[in-house]
């Protein structure tokens, strides 16, 4: 009712838009259709989704008493969590590849950098998920602080590993993502760069809560590790080949399946897939840069400290 | 190298990375790789991306005396950027799904504000394709103005809808779209939210260069009906039915393909998709809102005043 008067007020011309509102926003309205629509209620996505929002929650709770009681330190949850993000990384790729590599992009770290002092006013850095590219004169949150269970050791809050994710970004992942070249989009570049950079960040730091659960699961052969500062053994220890290969399995399908261009064409067309991006492309950045990332970077990294 | 070096510098506890940089990164580096996810040399392609530079342009060239020369009235071009849009479009609504409704999200409207601050400095909405939601007070762009030839009659410049727009999400596409209530992800709410907005504003407001191609194509019939103000006259002469059924089968089957969950597991799971959100709604707000907003207002809106 409220957007119908708005309607009439701002644009007194488009009255066939309001007389037929009831039938333009039946759908809305329908309860089979919402209810589709949740799709949280879709058996297996709830628990991803549950642990997605503590994964993301960047901005605190209406109650700022609340306290976030996923199982941070749950394997399963953990990885529930990184399989929704993988789609996220997915899609962001796929948007990213429709511009040129546009290395004159004018003010690239400008769009990133504003982005993180907003996040940071909504609380975003307080998360122990999200990381700043650019920690530096970030503002105060403006909500009331989220508590969040201490889950890790104290040396997590030292570990930002961004200027390696940036330059794995630009240096090696773009050039093999995008066309070489220069095509004005100045502005959508940056915005892409921000939004894959937030999520490489995001996925690759994933990675302490990894170890820490992986910590927590067998203590003992861990700590003998850790005291032996021997990093192969560590690196050894948190290896779980047949969880990498589903991972990059899955990968796989998801690129095949969110990077296809869906015709409206003759089925002759529709029988030869295109992709936006090529799958064995996303693999490999998988295979070769997040997880190598995750695991030989921020997980050692993070359990050499964690006896300290 | 300068990654490594980086690297190296500031973690120097991450040799196992740098050692094996050439195996990580080959994939970026091999030709035929980069080849493949060039996909601009895919056919069908290219044509579409070179309106979707055009579509997306927002930050002027290089150059700054380069004239922006695609086809911006030409009627498939149009369509080719707006088909690719739609991907945009279903990845954002995917995106927000994830999120209840977080009706009391902390500044809901900063993200976008301060988004439209950083996008207009770089020159955003000196692009015909772009609306600002927040026009006031927008910083001067501090780039080279990026010369567009001037395709629409100057009349466009006075039709932004952002705000029926605005009202069409937050009161009627997203209560379909996701789940009541409140998960405290404020934050990434607020910024799905500005992805979707902005990409909806851009679809509709996309009508301006419809309608003008439409105009310029059968000129006579349009100056008859603009003449005698006749708004559903020119509502029957924008119509083109067969492309309106082309456009929502192949948005259904975007909407199947894009927010279809992928599984790792069992073959009788994958046989039984799961869609993160339901692909009849998606159709629902193209065929209910999308559509009717660009045609029964931006189109017709425009030419009204066509020969002002």
């Amino acid at each position: 009712m409220e957007a119908n008067l708005l309607r009439f007020q701002s644009f007194p011309a488009i009255f066939t838009i309001s007389r037929t509102k009831s039938q333009i926003f039946a759908v809305q309205i329908a309860p089979p259709l919402s209810k589709n629509c949740n799709f949280l209620a879709i058996s297996g996505i709830q628990k991803n989704r549950t642990h997605s929002v503590m994964a993301s929650a960047s901005t605190g709770f209406k109650n700022a008493s609340r306290i976030d009681e996923s199982e941070m330190y749950n394997l399963d949850g953990i990885r529930s969590s990184l399989i929704r993000l993988e789609d996220s990384i997915i899609f962001s790729l796929v948007e990213r590849a429709q511009y040129c590599f546009n290395k004159d992009t004018y003010n690239r770290d400008g769009i990133l950098k504003e982005t993180e002092k907003i996040n940071a006013k909504l609380g975003r850095y307080k998360s122990p998920y999200e990381h700043p590219f650019f920690p530096n004169d970030l503002p105060e949150s403006i909500l009331p602080p989220l508590q969040y269970p201490e889950v890790l050791h104290p040396c997590a809050n030292s570990i930002n590993v961004n200027k390696i994710v940036s330059n794995m970004y630009f240096n090696e992942l773009l050039p093999g993502l995008v066309k070489e070249g220069d095509d004005g989009n100045y502005g959508s570049t940056a915005t892409c760069d921000a939004i894959c950079l937030q999520l490489l960040s995001k996925r690759i730091h994933y990675g302490k809560f990894l170890a820490e659960a992986k910590f927590r699961a067998s203590q003992v052969e861990y700590e003998t590790a850790i005291r032996a500062q021997d990093s192969k053994k560590l690196e050894d220890l948190l290896t779980y080949t047949d969880v990498e290969n589903a991972t990059l399995e899955r990968v796989k399908k998801k690129a095949e399946t969110y990077a296809q261009v869906v015709y409206e064409g003759p089925s002759e067309v529709e029988s030869k897939p295109v992709n936006k991006l090529n799958p064995g492309f996303v693999t490999s950045v998988y295979g070769e840069c997040i997880m190598p990332l995750t695991k030989r970077v921020i997980q050692v990294m993070y359990l050499l400290k964690r006896l300290d």
